[in-house]
């Protein structure tokens, strides 16, 4: 996310009539705003991305008339831009000069859960915290997990393949849908909403839009996976002396914790930036180069704690952890996480700011943030640069800032993607490219790539009618 | 796999001498085969369904070999069939008249092991025991495991997107490819070599390449992840009353084993007939309607045996075990698995007959099970009906047979897949469809599914000149 896009939103251009009409009959009058309505509706995301009021507004309340309005807006050659619960950080959702917005807020319906098989059936503007909520009432946990998951819907999360605080140990949303309905450009329904894992019958069409950003469907329900509730969690904060103890730190933790489910990396200035904006002191007496949080879900409390103490005491007499607290309460564990999570109020501390999410082969995660530091520093010296990340994923986050200018700001992320694609990495970890960064897509996809990506749109969406331009132009 | 499509191999047809010509100047003379060299390979798979001699067989040593390859073919309009180790059992790398074959057994290096980071870089002709061996050596283990592992290739896993006995834990092969290379039949060679699971970076394009049987693109290389080597195995046999009990049960491991890697669930009557062709006695006292054979990988020999027996305790006390047997030695571990890998024997016992992989949402399996037994009891009632399965991933597996008549077999294919698809069960589960599903896939995918699919295939192979027929006609 970065502020340098800002700008107001302006008001909407015309609709035709005529288009305004069938649309109406598709969805009722009722879901379909128009003027001073649309207005009063939140229209752009958190990317704080340029954004335009949308000439329309869309409120589908079945996957029958979501295909429906995308017929009619085909036949028009009308643009659409497709919007979740609006918590995204690349611009996509926003609407630009021109385009309807299509909501999927009204298909909030969770259609089935079932308790036997462990799978639930959602529409797809079910929020995940809805979700959440719902399945854990029956013993049952949906483990996708994210600081937005009382506004994103989970058609979102399918659509940009969310990742979040749990993908060590479930995956991304990817591995957690297991079928999807999704509305094409032309207006057909594609219906797919498996109950298994297994289902090798054809190619698997559901990961056309699992992650492509609404760029060539509109997911209107999916069928998920849910795994037993687990019943006891364990947070950990580590104090280590290098990122090579860091990395053995991880490998042991991946073989010897049953339900290692987070592995966060916080370089010290990053740890002690987030203490200070959050008015904390240290629970170290001694400052190290690095600290790793560390939670997992066991199956029952002495599993969890029996693991974790065996883990702990193998890894002090080895040197590889210096120091480690070990929470006694939620309260504690909360505690814990708290250091990691002063990102908020580091973030409005330090505008306007650049805020990175990008991924590299963990092995070369020091080298890059070197690289990084060193260049950022050279140019930047009056700027903090703080790292963290998700080492057990590869994923690498970095808050540069306070820019004087938007130049400033646009040379820095040049900065970090140019080194980003040296390192083989990827500009976009978890958060999607979407309007924002498309501009330094080439650092981590080839020409091909982005030929075959422009190919798949041009088959399924001929006249560009959906989420023109994100991703790429 | 059926018996009824088996056919004698014949003899190849005739190939231009200008496209030899050609393929020769790509590949070098050694790599392109005809004539008698052809007649001492073996082109065909373990599917027994036809297969004709090749035209030639092309074995590159390189990605841009198989490029090249792709490029020559595609511009003489000249079909080629790609051939990994030539395990499957659908008959989709069974040359038809007049085709190619492309095999990649002679790109079998493994080009990384990344021992801090836990990933490997592979080209595709690499047999999975091969890289299981080379990764156990260094402490990780590759988590795919199926029967064929001694013959299988990496980048045969991939592009039909294998499953075997420890998907419950790991996933399908889907899961555990970061990056692919795939050259596309215009010759376009796609690197595309992720080390990292996030990369939301654009379309994740290697999804168009697992579990697509060939058809849109040739496997060259893998990125695949590791997970560290569990350091203790536990194996267990239950007796359980009902399908309900053992619903419960899965359940009940789902939220209490700490890597629960199978669940494999065998009917009585499968059960019996397994240990009557192995020559063995049941090891337990009394007959059950059930039997559920458990596995796990645990952190430590201490945690996965204070695990299970708390599990089995507890799943005694509430009656949804009613009999178990722990293996106390790898010996002990082989002989429960050998009762469910008695299938083998089985399948050479009764012949012809019908091996069935389907998969179903897991609450409907056991009334998809008495609807087949039901159906096929009264259509064919000298005939064994042998139901088994992956309980923990809707797997269902089934052996019917002997059959008197290649159209009895028919007939009872027929019924199976119409049933299946009667229950939104999928007609293939992890075997793929190859040619021998072909017939069937209306069962599990609509129209509109199967038109994408041909849309997809006319986008990547106009000419359709790789694997043309496979999966759809």
């Amino acid at each position: 996310m970065t502020t340098q896009e800002r700008a107001p939103t302006v008001r909407a251009s015309q609709i035709s009539e005529q288009l305004l009409q069938e649309l109406r009959e598709v969805l009722g009058s009722s879901s379909v705003l128009t003027g001073a309505a649309i207005e009063e509706r939140t229209t752009a995301d958190w990317s704080e991305a340029e954004a335009r009021l949308p000439i329309a507004v869309l409120l589908p309340r079945t996957p029958e008339q979501v295909a429906g309005a995308l017929r009619v807006c085909n036949a028009h050659r009308a643009r659409l831009v497709v919007q979740g619960g609006l918590t995204g950080l690349a611009g996509g959702a926003n609407p630009q000069e021109g385009e309807i917005a299509l909501s999927l807020s009204r298909m909030d319906a969770i259609e089935d859960l079932d308790p036997v098989g462990g799978t639930a059936l959602v529409q797809a503007g079910v929020t995940l915290e809805k979700l959440q909520d719902a399945v854990a009432e029956r013993g049952w946990l949906f483990p996708l997990d994210l600081g937005a998951r009382g506004s994103c819907q989970l058609g979102g999360n399918a659509a940009t393949n969310a990742g979040g605080n749990r993908v060590l140990r479930y995956g991304m949303m990817r591995n957690l849908v297991l079928g999807l309905e999704a509305a094409l450009p032309d207006g057909t329904l594609l219906t797919m909403l498996d109950r298994v894992i297994k289902n090798n019958a054809g190619f698997d069409l559901k990961q056309l839009f699992i992650g492509t950003e609404g760029s060539l469907g509109v997911i209107t329900r999916l069928s998920l996976a849910l795994v037993p509730k687990p019943s006891s969690q364990m947070t950990v904060l580590c104090a280590v002396g290098s990122f090579d103890a860091a990395l053995s730190l991880l490998r042991e933790a991946k073989a010897r914790l049953p339900g290692l489910s987070a592995f966060e990396l916080m370089w010290r200035d990053f740890f002690d930036a987030s203490l200070a904006a959050l008015g904390k002191t240290s629970p170290f007496r001694e400052q190290r180069p690095l600290y790793v949080l560390i939670e997992t879900f066991a199956a029952s409390l002495e599993l969890g704690t029996g693991a974790m103490e065996a883990f702990l005491e193998n890894a002090m007499e080895r040197e590889i952890v210096q120091d480690a607290i070990v929470a006694q309460s939620v309260a504690q564990a909360q505690q814990l996480w708290s250091y990691r999570e002063g990102v908020s109020e580091l973030l409005s501390l330090c505008k306007p700011c650049a805020a990175f999410d990008v991924s590299v082969a963990t092995p070369r995660m020091d080298d890059l943030v070197d690289d990084l530091r060193s260049r950022l520093g050279a140019l930047f010296p009056q700027q903090q640069h703080l790292f963290f990340g998700h080492l057990g994923d590869g994923n690498l986050h970095l808050i540069s800032g306070p820019f004087a200018s938007d130049s400033d700001l646009e040379h820095a992320e040049s900065l970090v993607y140019e080194a980003v694609g040296r390192f083989d990495g990827s500009i976009s970890a978890e958060h999607g490219v979407g309007t924002i960064k498309r501009p330094f897509l080439h650092h981590s996809r080839s020409q091909e790539e982005v030929a075959l990506m422009r190919q798949l749109k041009a088959m399924l969406d001929p006249h560009r009618i959906l989420n023109r331009d994100r991703v790429f132009a």
